[in-house]
């Protein structure tokens, strides 16, 4: 996790204060759970509730596992110290250590899943708002970096829209799956807990209750959460690809804004870096790097090794704080895409006229040239063009055997845009309904 | 693709004659579309169905490939050459190469996840049976390999059924996912071909149309499709070892079937390998692999380039051969595994009673014995078992501070281990309704 | 493996029949050994040579297989079948199967290392020519896709060919790390097999032998040999996306080389794709994949399980085999490219000399003027060329408040490209020597 | 980087104060070699070494970057406070901030580095104690899990050693390849900076001036660097997962160190579980996961982009904090593992002698026995062991058609432990010298 790289709301989540509450909360209903079930006295289990506005001092419980050399009983002692010993005698009963680390992360990755659900809606609101926006603004649709046919900055909107409301799926069945409880036991027979504490405790942070657990929530869930991450930032790589070819100096179709006041911006106007984009370039990089790591994760030996248990340490907080801040950071430079379309109309006509080939070649063979011949007036008008930088239509009108062919109205309609996003608004239904 | 990891039926997805009779149901089916809309007249589009039932030559193909250099345009050829050059002149109108590789690639993706679906059916139909057949078979659950607490086979089988079953359920929506088409021409503004003419097609093969495509289909639903095989050879893998683990001489308490004819398995019957887990071990790597390039595959240059391709003509058919070999092999070590109840007892009682240290630890709190003196009086028996040999409840017995705190039969019911199985019954219902 | 990325040299290292010779060869060697040391009649080590020209009959061997469930005895059987049942009594005596299938697979590593290291020099001696055509090439430098300084096509070629030499050392290291064999028995204790016969048919198989091995030659190893490829494809990817780069219609610095006859050429002579550098972005990830299983397999269960196997069975041809055709597509590539200097030089000047404004601001502070001063005077002017389209220079040999600062000879001096280039001639003696 | 995974000594290089030292002295260095070539007066590089002793202000450095939003700007502004704003005017002339950051990430990896190979060389004297320790410690070897043949502990000891020597040798090339500065300017044509002043700087940091560099250092270097960490990671692992199978309570041959304080160690003194091998399993998997990123960050555009930056920030300090950690924990586990030959001998019996069925196969075919009757005979023999608990050597001394082959001490000689441990001498002259 780099500070410079984080968003306070979710590094919150992975706070040391913030997985102590968590683990109280979770000690505080299994004993409401307990005591309804005649398990314990309810007496104990309403005092654990007298430390519900308690801030816990997590330098004092480090400080107590400096000695107990262990997290979880350093914050039992914590909180028996605000309850009072013999009121919390019977907290944490029949339970073990992963019933509440397990049941923790959980509750973390949910929280973290809201908040980046949040964040793929204000991407997706962007991404909206600029679509619309540019709906009919042309530009040159470009296969493998080279001009093709034309299309307009609205569908590239639209189908990152698209892509990134796909995310967003796939991000919700990731929470779905991610929000699982347990309190099963050593090796999830709930020998010393009765199951209905566990289906208590999930009700009240939010979570199911795990079907069927070891001493651990099984894996495959995390391997899943992780893997729907790494396809979000390879979507959000695309994205920050296509804004930064577009800002490229020979391209220059868009812009990550630039404010006034930036150093160097009106002495050299034209250097201005895309870095925000660049940035994310690599951030999805951090994000994707923790996908096989959590694969390698699912296979634990019998009912839980402990192999897992670093690796989440690291990935749990680094990778959604990183998708967090890179999510809002790629909304912001949406939302401010200083965009072009002069250059786009400028970049169109590049070799005036060209990319209209293929429409007057086809024009031709349907008006009943053969294919040879069509080739060769085709060719040889765009050859001036290329090498003379004649422009293509002036030329086609002036030669004769083209004409022949084709009226100059035939012709000029090859020229029109029109034909190119006449089916833009059937597409924008698709996509925004 | 690795002939002796392969399965036939998986293979044919992929063979060239497969993909050539896609591409014609395509152009058959858009050409019936056009027909409709007028663009092409009737009986060109019926000419093309004549073709129906010929099994193109594949040899033909490649050899005007060779020629041509552009294997859709190969094909077309070769299809003019059955329907005949003038009826077939009408085909592929309006559209591009895109249209076609790119539909197929997801028709033969949605056929391989039928299949893959199967196959996780089956192995979901084998862990059951197997879960049902050892529901109360007791086994000793270990965390980090050391003894814990008892649980049973049935449970760890059920467990795997849990885990491959969210599996299943990734896996229908990654099919869901992938089983897209598209036909939306050169950057996908439907220039030159009407967008009911995808909509016709996709129907026809059973796909959706994708709302928005460039040249090509999105590669984020590539990426989530491979994510999700991954997710699934992960959760093989987990299981694998958990044989492994099993089948190891020290353990031994199941066994990959081994027929009577297998070499050397009577004068050498203690070596017996868990080849096929091993195995499986592997090929969830093989499978694994896959998932970080299709990653890397969904940022592509504008309207497309094509990086994304080679990847593709790799991981499609490997990764998806390698897994449905790999579940088909691991339902078969399931149904087949040869399980040896009573080496679980016996490894169980491997330190004689010592597992259930800790139930009498907590037993004698609970009889008012402070922990401290708990703590010692376990401690001392459990040291003349450890050292000595001895048998945890018989000393404990024969320890007058414990038997003034438990009763025999206190101390008896610790040893109990219907105290473990108690829930199982529970969790079966959880897990399988 | 896929057949249109492969070349046969690679190819034949992994066909049946070259794995059966080198077995062969290492039974060959073994025999020789134990008759030198005594072990077996030298009689029946000399009968083995019988077999010496013998092309094995893999459809024989295969069907054998399909009997014994075991390759190395089938191929023990066939051989027997040449050599005579009696005379071949004595092959493979002391030795296990992985003797000679750990050994065969480095073999065959090494060789394809060969093959990669001829690829790799290929690759360098084509950069290498082009640097030197085009030392004095000049052509903008970019930072973030954005006109920074002026450098030189030549410098590009050659920084590339340093890269490229990085991984032909690298290629060398890891080539000479994966060139060892091991015959030490079933757990690598040498108890039927002496170490010197190890010794003797490691030295005739071009091997080392490997210090201390188990059933199984330690995959560390291997796992260095497919890192390496994976950095060697990540330089490769680094040079075709530069390509890419300069192909894309707005830049157009170089083409990949387009053959008069390809179609499409002349009638749309703007459509020529870098096919050839996005195939090479592909392959770069399909070489990169192999690294993470490969250090997967690394860890073995005690002396050996056969997980790794099944990785490598797939990875070893397939990544060698694509690695080496992408690699000498890659050599084709920058041999034939066609690069347009004078292109270059219009892109230089795209903004009219602004690229130089950072040289004018630092030589009027160098000047005596503030250097709020001189960042007013070089915006003003730099804002005329940005705005109005103006020329750069001209503007400021216009301006009288920099021409009080700076001489007309001094401000010309400031556009002067050898300015740039002045050490590229330093430069290219410490990456050419 | 996660605080209970570090070490002070590697934190420290990653710190913010160990940053701007090492960029005020590259500025110190390069103001030398300015001053040298007459480039800048020497009285000005000899000013900035009145900061010598300074311990730069971070919170200050930082206050300032909040306003110039540019690092080192922010320093330098920060060094002329202490230097003086007029005697500090020519610091970093002609220098790019990549120059700077450049060399000084590679100082950072190189002393890194060094430590790792510190770390490394703990782990092998480790090693080599061990094996010597154990040479002679006769062990059952094992594959697939299954006994297979003797060996000794020594030897596995010694083939860890093997391997990680090798990576010693491989981290050491690591070393020298990151160990390059670069002080080229914007887009390295040395334009604005002398070539000398990169030699002279280098020199003074232990570094070799890059050949040729971009704006940035090539990123292949980096990518082998994490790449190489990564095989040594995998190698940990491998030694890691052989300690926790040899822990687990089947076959405990050895156990991580417990001391005797440790609670619930002597209640529960079956309960020793490997946590640290398990932690070092998911601490390889957190190493690796850099390796596909850095080879990722290889492809830069053109003469650079800053999407390598935020991935390094993260894995520089993470991966080499997180290796170096493992590493001495590693080193801390094997200097204590606690080894129980005894019951590696109880574990070698646990078939009472059936391992030994294939040396007694082979000695009956070599007394002349026909190998069917041979196969007949050690079968019935090791059915009776398998079966019924019988003792392998005394049922083949007591079955007649056995030794009318072989005599009494021929088949005691089959059981001779002496037959495996023969070669145990000249395995550890190779490895060890």
């Amino acid at each position: 996790m780099i500070p410079r790289y984080s968003r306070p709301e979710m590094t919150a989540i992975w706070e040391p204060a913030t997985k102590f509450r968590i683990w109280y909360e979770i000690e505080a209903h299994a004993g409401d759970a307990m005591a309804d079930l005649g398990v314990i006295p309810r007496e104990n289990a309403d005092a654990v509730w007298k430390a519900k506005d308690v801030e816990f001092d997590v330098a004092r419980i480090d400080e107590i596992e400096a000695v107990t050399k262990h997290d979880v009983i350093a914050f039992l002692t914590h909180l028996s110290e605000h309850v009072g010993a013999d009121q919390a005698r019977f907290v944490h009963q029949g339970m073990t250590s992963s019933d509440v680390l397990d049941t923790t992360f959980n509750v973390q990755l949910t929280r973290a899943a809201d908040i980046l659900i949040a964040d793929m809606e204000r991407v997706l609101s962007a991404l909206k708002a600029r679509a619309i926006e540019h709906r009919d603004t042309v530009r040159i649709g470009r296969s493998h970096g080279i001009h093709a046919e034309p299309t307009t900055m609205g569908l590239t909107f639209a189908r990152f829209y698209a892509e990134m409301d796909r995310g967003l799926a796939r991000l919700r069945n990731a929470r779905e799956e991610i929000a699982t409880g347990a309190l099963s036991g050593a090796v999830g027979t709930f020998a010393n807990i009765d199951p209905r504490v566990e289906e208590h405790v999930c009700a009240k942070m939010g979570l199911s209750p795990e079907p069927i657990s070891t001493q651990v929530i099984p894996r495959d869930r995390h391997a899943m959460f992780f893997a729907t991450l790494g396809v979000i930032a390879s979507s959000m790589e695309n994205i920050a690809t296509e804004i930064r070819h577009m800002q490229r100096t020979e391209v220059l179709e868009a812009e990550e804004f630039f404010s006034k006041g930036q150093k160097g911006s009106s002495a050299m106007p034209h250097k201005r870096n895309p870095v925000l984009t660049e940035n994310l370039t690599g951030l999805a990089r951090l994000v994707r790097m923790s996908v096989v790591p959590a694969m390698e994760n699912v296979t634990l030996w019998h009912e839980r090794d402990i192999s897992h248990s670093s690796v989440e340490r690291a990935i749990g907080p680094d990778t959604t704080v990183t998708l967090d801040f890179a999510l809002n950071r790629l909304a912001g430079v949406i939302e401010k895409l200083v965009i072009y379309p002069q250059h786009m109309l400028d970049n169109m006509n590049k070799f005036r006229g060209l990319v209209m080939s293929q429409r007057v070649l086809l024009a031709l063979t349907q008006a009943g040239v053969s294919r040879e011949d069509a080739y060769r007036l085709v060719q040889r008008n765009a050859m001036k063009v290329w090498e003379q930088g004649a422009d293509f239509k002036t030329e086609l009108l002036a030669d004769a055997e083209v004409t022949a062919a084709l009226s100059p109205e035939q012709i000029e309609e090859k020229f029109d845009l029109g034909y190119h996003t006449k089916h833009v608004e059937t597409i924008f239904a698709r996509v925004f309904g």
